[in-house]
């Protein structure tokens, strides 16, 4: 069974019942999530063994937070227990023309406070197969920033594979320029996932206009990633946020040995849960790769992996292989 | 910050968890709604001083009422204590082709068996910018039905501005015309919400023919109410109901000093809460009325706040100025 | 089997969840109950076939109610549609020092209002074995009152046996005085149940000081209620309330035939809801006296039933025989 | 009132909380079922007599069982009671591009264990109108599927319609060859309820290219059923799953006395919960049958009876004539 | 009407349902409270003008609180906006020999950032009667400190009454002295609420051995607060937890003046929810003082009302005067 | 860190919302639990490396029934997939006099039709502390039995401790003596975990009067057991049911080598979930020995744990072991 070690911050996310208005009843639903820790659920219900590395208060939200993921098959071996607070958001999912809304409550969190030594990345990545990381983790504060880019620097040393999700989040750059930080953490990784917008942001890399989305602009969009940064592979998202009832969600994969670019399947998703949308595409991306499909077949399985995560409740994407399997030979 | 004063019956709604249908669960959602309440709800959240006068039951059920009207930030200093219940309705949502069923249990509340001189109209009107009543209240009883013409004629009097939104129940008139009361409430008022069917009903203004909404039918609607009854404006909306879930919605503001009709933006919307639509369009059409919006402005930032009322659960609209702003922006 | 009619009114009853005040929560769980409802079913669940007749409006509240009721195990062939509501109560169970709160909402239901002579009771207690009715059903209108009274005419007249429960309610009769209907009700009844409050306010039949429950209090009540008015049998409840979570509970039966005073085992009780104490009561002196038990017996088990019931939530008492007399032999 | 009696299997279905994974939350919403359950309980709310037989443990789990038949309005006198508990199934309903999925631990209950003469059909027969069987119960075990097959005679003997749905479900048919007894039980049936597929693969008899609904392919099937087993009318019921939440539904009605087809209306549906929508479809049916209402007048109501399930929590069908002929009025 | 001011920071509380652990379900229960909250929202159900002051971060979380506050009748003018959050806790309320278990999360709020010159205390408690606040609030912050400092000089100055809480949580004041500050807060107040571990702590007043709280003991430290600090009369409240369900519950309170010190009744109580115990007492002795009952008898109405609220969940004590009197007399 | 290894049937659990009965609302609160699960998740709670052997249906229901233990933090390497079902049981938790209700459906479970040669037990023990499994195994079938057995002896040969808890269940061993096998389970163990009666009934070892647990009793009983059976430790629990919600608990150990029989404190219970007492006694006492602690202090650790547990809903004991020490020291 192939190993992956993915990196980041877990926060508590608090939701309204229903379609309800946040605070609208007394009454709140607990999820846990983040970027890289719904990549490591999604790892582990795809059948990876999947460690998650983080840092949790020790207290009884933080042991909450560890049991939620243990309870989707996630190792928690690595996980350091110490700092104030975990962090929250709360998430309205919104309804048809009501958008959603989120209000974080991030700041000070133990992870963010971490120590830039507090792992032993050369232990945790012995014998892994691959290493993921968002770009919301450099923004976190200077230890996790730190944390990640000598992980990285490990990685490479031991020959784990790399990938990056830029995941832009504006308000943690506010002040900052996040391209220095975030072409660090890039160059050179074996697949690096976000959307054109991303891409000129935080690496400072633009190619075509904003808000133009066409096959050619992903197309030089991923190329000049390729070749500034040595990227090996670079794959696209494109969400179409008709209303927050409905998505159009496909997905576009660079592959720069070959210089192909390969088109995914467009889905017309009625959401029920847009968060972890991409996390999900990322983290099937990885599966469908270390199980060695042709780059087609796993950008397919990746993009029905993340629309289907669009229906599910959480930011976990709770789906077997087979279950994503059944939607490509369904629609296929 | 302007005042707007409104007056109605405030009632309990009851309602079944997610898409049940009534009795299915033995749980029961409270709310607590009426159409004027409605109106007052949404001023409140729009940022208008919002003066709500009702008469509730001095009970654990009254208190509830009282609670909720407060937590939506609506001023309820001269709202009457007394009567023996107050009244409630059962609302099923329905789902697609399962229309909503609502049953009505109003009789001999509080509100109906108020005293015609209990409210002291110039006392409370004094200093407000804004009256609202809808056509709903004179149906209720006669202490109801002489308050609220009395009212007006304090309004008039004060200089204090008067809309009056038909919302024709045929229930509350069977074996009456509405006409008389309702001319006479509506006489010389500032503006007019309705639709044609209610101008002819409750008015015995007819224009066109019945079930024709066209912008045609919609002005000769609106001439034949201000040239009869002196109205400075007439508001129409038109719900088109696709299916429980499902509606079309659009309004038209007439202008009777310039005779110009404006028609707003079409709304297909995939509804939560059908309950309070017209009520939200009435609320922030004055509020933008009193914000300085020119017509069509003020017509599009009504549309908007009301189709965005059909996502969310409950008879009240809780958004904000800048929430319906974003929707007009994100669709203009 | 043997077959017992009962006669009254249900109401739907509305609790908060938990131990929360009412609408402290926008959530009310339903239940439906009413003294001779109660009765009714708590006689279906001790496998007597149980007759409910009563009046329910002819809308959703109304099916709901007739839902409750055959899901229960009562028979509703008896039960007539028609009128403008269901009744409605408002339930705050308390805790401890906190009081138990009602609120009724009870006026202008569908059985308060329905005709003297809507019912065939002829035909309705043809072959039945018991009637029930309860001090409430006279209080509640001319309509029921006339009706009540001819049921126990009627059921004299075919050998029916018949029960009466004082039921006490000072909120129903007010300006009236209930001794002429109640004492007219209870006349020449085989089990007439009470306490000695409601026997002095009901019967206008004093014996012994007020607040004194002793022995020969009840005795003195129940020999002056036999001689008085013919009642076979008299059976009185004792409630000691220490606090909204404990009752102590015990009984007496009183049998004109031989001059016996049966007292019961005394129960004190962590009480979960004290709604339809009295009722089970009643139901199961029914139900033991049917079954041949001897009085001191029939007494046990009609004590331990309706202590049984102070631990379930609802109205009504969902115990088997079984069960009961479980708690007889545990507690023997 | 006609009087309708149906026999088969019933189970408890337990379901998570909105469009939840299962057990994504420590919650159960327990409903209960059974494709012939759900026909009695229709028939129950279209205000027919509804007698249903089936076998139910002697615990709590058989006594919430009958309790929520009788809440629904079915007769439940001919319920047996014994074997050793009630079979469950667990339902995710699933949300788009998420399939419906079905846990079923339905094996060893008390019905599939019956023994082949527990029930005496001539006595429950006596008077009736209708009966009702599916192509589940032969195949649940040798005592139901004796039994059915008895019941079907004497139906025949006393002058009993009857109506067979075929409900194929391959997994209940492992190793073994449904068409000898399902043959057997359809043959020279008042109505046939099924689809092409369950035609080919429970009766044997093929007409068309599988996969093809054509009217051409329905009227192929529906002719061949007549004439090799002597049905006197096939209706056919053909869903287009769309995505969990979105199906295509309409029906067609061959008479084999007229060789007529009907086609109906097609409804295309937003979907609250899929299962029982062929029960509600047969039930209607066979109450538009028995109302004396003509073929295809018939077909529109079970139709829209059926697409009208399709809105409704749970397996039963919980509407009354009234709704359904006003969504055939509102369409028509 | 009386008109009271109080000034505090006001937090989110989080509760998980029934009587599980934290985290068990995933699910929350929303509350919001405070130490001077908890005394606002208590006066405002005993009918004072009850004006809180805080700031609450200007996010949806903020207006939640707002909300909360307005559906209790607390007034919120002069609630200040801004900052970055609001604090929250955590409460597991335990049963029996499980203990009570908060997790705080409630550094940098808005509140403990607040400027120390954000309130202009001259227009605040302009034509107030009394003004309030507890030992928490100097402990959160510079801002907080130098305001309610301020605050006190102010009411001094206007001649408005001033009571303080210690509240003593040692948490807050980690490597402080809380004495200097409080001792300042203290000084000439109207009325000390307090116990004497905390009077000790905060005041370093000693007087008896620790863990002795008889009336000697508790005289002796209000003596010596009074004597030292000038306190008009110093109220010690006495909690005995024998259980997390069962709490003893008295108090005593000592008048300067007269030397007199009152012992109140003994409540044994039934804990349902324990927060908020000692505010509320704080409150109805405030209210009884402005309602200006002699000292024993305010003494014995805040101990019922206190003892009350422990059977209340939430923070706020939801009761009236007449429930509060209604005690007094049961047990009286 | 100590890692312990336990072996036995793991079943999901259904009760009731509150104090409900069982399906008095469409409600079911979904846990899981057993014997040996209850220890293994008591065990990981007190930071032991926690094994957990047995076999899950590969399905949804195994599925959650893995994510529930290791949400724990329960190891799960070794557990099967595999048969037909996972075992049900319906708890009703009762309250005072209404006793706990408890409705079994566990035939055919994965785990009672599990192979006996299924688990690799030299694999599973090699480096293994301790090992668990209680008298409910062997009762389940012939391959639990055999493998249970089996796992003693490989426990034996390789050093590994071992306790059996008997937990006598009459349901179980119908028409069979479990003296033969639970005798060779229990031959030569480190602990024997029972209450006189279950030592009588299961093992044929009679000392003392049925029902009287008096010390003598308990010590003739674990004398007589070591004697025969050669058990080094013998623990005995006795439990007074005072009533629904009230126990009384404490507990014994006896010591072969030296002859000492200690008793434990006694706890008077106000019981939230009786369920899994006896389990987390055995799951503390294991740790306590593991942990070093002298015998009389293991025991005292021991019982307050399982008081603790009572106080807890579900089956599992989620306690640390500082909040046990705590609740020693409180009462110490």
């Amino acid at each position: 069974m192939k190993r992956v070690v993915s990196f980041g911050e877990l926060m508590m996310r608090l939701s309204p019942p229903g379609s309800e208005r946040l605070f609208q009843s007394p009454q709140l639903r607990t999820f846990f999530g983040g970027s890289e820790a719904n990549v490591a659920a999604s790892l582990a219900h795809l059948g990876v063994r999947s460690d998650y590395v983080t840092r949790l208060p020790a207290n009884a939200v933080g042991d909450a937070a560890l049991a939620a993921l243990r309870a989707e098959g996630v190792r928690t071996n690595n996980v350091l227990r110490g700092g104030d607070r975990l962090g929250i958001y709360f998430v309205e999912s919104g309804a048809d023309l009501r958008a959603l809304r989120v209000v974080y409550d991030r700041a000070n969190s133990g992870f963010a406070t971490m120590a830039a030594d507090a792992l032993d990345w050369e232990m945790i990545l012995h014998g892994a197969d691959w290493f993921h990381v968002s770009g919301i983790t450099p923004a976190l504060g200077e230890g996790p920033s730190a944390s990640a880019l000598r992980a990285v620097e490990v990685a490479r040393h031991l020959g784990v594979r790399v990938s990056v999700d830029l995941n832009y989040r504006p308000a943690l750059w506010t002040g900052r320029d996040p391209a220095p930080v975030t072409r660090e953490l890039v160059r050179g990784c074996d697949v690096m996932v976000g959307n054109p917008g991303a891409v000129a942001a935080m690496l400072g890399v633009r190619a075509g206009e904003p808000g133009n989305e066409s096959d050619g602009v992903l197309r030089a969009a991923a190329e000049a990633v390729s070749a500034e940064l040595g990227c090996k592979a670079v794959a696209l998202t494109r969400r179409e946020v008709v209303s927050a009832s409905e998505h159009g969600w496909s997905t576009a994969l660079y592959t720069a040995a070959t210089g192909e670019l390969h088109a995914s399947r467009h889905y017309q998703v009625q959401v029920v849960d847009r968060v972890g949308g991409g996390d999900s595409f990322a983290a099937a991306l990885i599966y469908a790769t270390l199980d060695g499909r042709p780059a087609a077949q796993a950008l397919e399985f990746a993009t029905a992996a993340s629309a289907l995560k669009l229906t599910i409740p959480g930011d976990f994407n709770r789906v077997t292989v087979d279950e994503v399997d059944a939607i490509i030979n369904r629609n296929g």
